[in-house]
């Protein structure tokens, strides 16, 4: 941390800053400019409450260095983490991906659609039993009925179950039988609920927000593992900008922020970051040239009778297309 | 709500979506352009799934003609709401203020400020007992502790108390301690909260989420008065762009804004948008021209001792001479 | 400046960077920390090119501190700039307000208006000539003719010209017949305008950019004063968010950062910044509020036959209470 | 085109725009719901001046339908358009890349590069000779000096020459020396230059500007078309968010929509967009995996002692590995 006083700062006010930060464990370099004073603080900067510091009026600024998150940072921890689930990974150098539909609307829709992804080679099965909706009029899942299909659809195909978990008091029947709980955009800063998740033995995917940084990512996966979950999977799926042919704004590039700054696995969601079926496969191949340790991809056999997202559910056909794609880059 | 089709659209396809919106209650006008085709809807669109309608591969994309909020909607109930707590009012002509310090940390802290800023002439007191923190290194309030103070300090001046409500498991407790609950920026999109809030007899304090556009905020209000709570106050409290000098950027436009598409009450926090104590003033008294029915302002004796937000409160000093430039205006 | 240096940096490569940097004139101090080391520089930093330093493999990032602005700084330049143009002044303590057509159309048009405004207490009058249009079937303004109207109006009122500067081509014949010449938002950093902006005598109204930061309105403004004029008025008109219902967003703490970095005026151009003439008159007085030195407002006795921006311009007799609510502030 | 009109519109009003909007050579539909009358516009409306419609007090809004492009849709020029120059093309199929230092620093230093590009494989040279710079102070480029330096390399190697136009002054020197003529980010709506390059025979390399829509993006290409000019090439180079790990943020769907709305060939530079070296070789990836029809591409042999971009130039080696991956793709 560096703190950049004002030019008028008097030497007593620079000085008892020095030995605050000195008490609290840091220690100090001071470099006299001719518009300012820098004090380089290196040591133990843990302590020191940044609000605090900014709130004395000789004080410009701060200046961070080291990032925030501790547990999820490939400094300390230089070696990927990889994710198992019943001998399904993700994480290391093969592509893992999670299909399904959006929501699971009945049984031969979950049935129809699980046995064709897992057929294209899928090895999760997606599917939203409790719906975050923008509105409170929209169908808001089939609920715990949702997840009873859902852990049928694994009993016929083996495939592992990735669904949401939307909030604390559902949260125990969502861990019953889902196997990667998902934490979604929305809730990225549910502190509360990443909390929780912390206290779970079930691997957490968690997405990022709509206009969250990669670091503030990084800081809501840092809630659920100082809680004691390591097993976070990170899954960029587009941000907000000022764009509207597409629903958000594919950022792969954070794909490969996220693998320079953490050892955790991270995955990419194509389908909700365009909107539109037709992108899907090019942004799918995109993710995994950029290094993508797996693809999250909607499917449904039905588009047009969706409950939701059917503008951006591939068809079973266009799924097995995608995989062969995806298999021939490989 | 109107349909456009793509160019290549054959009549059979649009004679179908014609008979199923039809079917859902809508009267269909066909407009039959040179490159396009136009299906102007209108009576009950309400049942209308526009994800279905967009999955059609002939359909270029619907434009939305109405709001999707009706409680909140001003079309639907002209007047102004007013919200009453123990005889303080939000809403209508006067400028209700809120101030206290961010966090509740002591007893003396609380009470000290809590006088200070009831003598120079706020309605309501605000402290935070349960806070939400981007790290979960950070300070996270005294919880029920903090909320015993609150009330102390409540029965010590009279002033409503306001106090933010983090996540269901702990809703209860606050629900019992405070007058007026809040629901922070990061909460905004957190339906399971919203829903029960919605079930609150006490009037919630709904915050614009740090990306959110007006709308959004309306339907997450329309959340809460779908379960039956009509008592909302919305507050906007700056939102993220690219501009790094404020912490995030007052959008006193939103007021207005507001004001035009809802009855609702719509408060400033000027505290948080800017995050530098030098500016709450003149963007106070910005908010009061522009028209807000309140204000939210953090005040703390001791900023540079304070466990958060030390740099954007106010000395009581500063306080009392924001209020004299408010009673100046009015 | 503070280089922070990547944990695994080698000796050798700290110590070449040192040496650099004092040959470049610069004090160097270094704090060792136990994940990273900190190079503070103190000095003459300008003639450190930073795109060198961050291509080093070793370095982690730099931390800039001082902003890159000089003869726009108030650092260096503490008392306020007042621009005056024939006796009418922008900056100090009282509201200059500009106000006009968007585009000059006719004589009747341009001549009905300068009058209306006039008798309202506008002190300049406004009028596009050329006009940058997003589009290239749009109209594209009357040119050289509408200066002359311009003029003509200048002689009929006494209110001196401000009128837009749009290219190199075209600015010798603008600079003849306006008094300030205003290089709009699209150009902020169209670097060759700006160039020969500085070497006109004529005061130049500086626009922001519609996602540009403070600073960079701040350096674009440096790029006129390095060549020579130190007449710049600096205009926020509202900034790109998500935000829909409104054109841009009005962010009215950038004029609070703009005085507090810099000595040059600032005024606020409520008209663009909304798109909704409705909005007009509680922005200006929000932007009065928070310590505008003036605003520029759109007028139009028929804007519903105005040949570009109707929808934001007001009537002749709204205006006249927009100027009422303003001198009532005073 | 789609006019809402607002619930209490009365009768004539909507009439006289039905009128006026007949008498502009539109059919006019008109839907009666209860809230709201929709008027459905066919026909030629491309005399109707929106704002003026948007002037009027009793519409709500209108709802565009169609683009306003149409020399560069798609919808009316279904077929892809390549560009050739000098043999070597950019459109179709393969892949064309261009490469070369940020700026032209030495004979030296372009010579090697060149030399080290066309071997590696690269199509075009890209140089700078005329440098935009967000600071007065930094380096301007070596402007005529730098385009001789450029047409040596080529004479040596064979690639034709990318380099950048700045303004109208200095575009008919830079025309005389380039083979396509760059328009960077900064100056995507400096409309004056863009009409210029309509005039020019050379193809245009139009960058999207930093927080430009494809639309918009589109629209300026428009621009360039309608003056005469039909080669245009666009190109992707990120984009402003809140990102800040990355310089900007590479939008890849951008690529989709572009190649969906027009027929105009579209490359991605991944250099400027990341601004991190070590970014570039797996973003080019993506670019190619996404069907862009091309690449542009930093590259220097000594980036620590580039003028300019150091941090986001490939060393030779690098970026041979770059082509030598995108090869394998192909």
């Amino acid at each position: 941390m560096v703190i950049v006083m004002k030019p008028d700062a008097p030497r007593e006010v620079i000085e008892k800053i020095e030995k605050k930060m000195q008490s609290l464990g840091c220690q100090v370099h001071l470099s006299q400019g001719e518009n300012y004073v820098l004090l380089g603080l290196v040591g133990d900067t843990r302590k020191i409450n940044p609000s605090q510091i900014e709130a004395n009026e000789y004080v410009d600024k701060l200046l961070k260095v080291q990032q925030s998150f501790k547990l999820a940072n490939r400094t300390f921890h230089p070696e990927d983490t990889v994710i198992d689930v019943e001998g399904h990974t993700i994480g290391g150098d093969h592509v893992a991906v999670i299909a399904g539909p959006c929501s699971v609307e009945s049984e031969e829709q979950l049935m129809t659609i699980a046995r064709s992804v897992k057929q294209s080679g899928a090895a999760f099965l997606r599917g939203g039993a409790f719906k975050p909706r923008t509105s409170p009029y929209s169908f808001q899942g089939l609920q715990e009925e949702g997840l009873k299909l859902l852990q049928q659809a694994k009993a016929a195909t083996g495939m592992p179950i990735v669904t949401e978990v939307m909030c604390q008091d559902t949260f125990d029947v969502v861990e019953q039988y889902g196997d990667i709980l998902q934490i979604g955009a929305h809730n990225m800063q549910n502190f509360a609920l990443l909390k929780r998740a912390g206290k779970s033995r079930k691997p957490i995917l968690l997405k990022r927000g709509m206009s969250a940084t990669v670091e503030e990512l990084l800081m809501s996966a840092e809630y659920i593992m100082a809680e004691g979950n390591q097993q976070v999977i990170l899954c960029e799926r587009g941000i907000r900008t000022f764009e509207t042919y597409t629903r958000n704004t594919l950022d792969l590039s954070a794909v490969l922020a996220i693998k320079a700054l953490s050892h955790l696995p991270v995955i990419v969601d194509p389908s909700h970051a365009c909107g539109k079926w037709e992108m899907v496969e090019p942004l799918s191949k995109a993710a995994v040239a950029v290094g993508a340790h797996g693809l999250m991809i909607e499917v449904h056999h039905q588009p047009e009778s969706a409950l939701s997202d059917g503008a951006q559910s591939l068809k079973p056909h266009k799924f097995q297309r995608l995989m062969d794609s995806i298999k021939k880059m490989g």
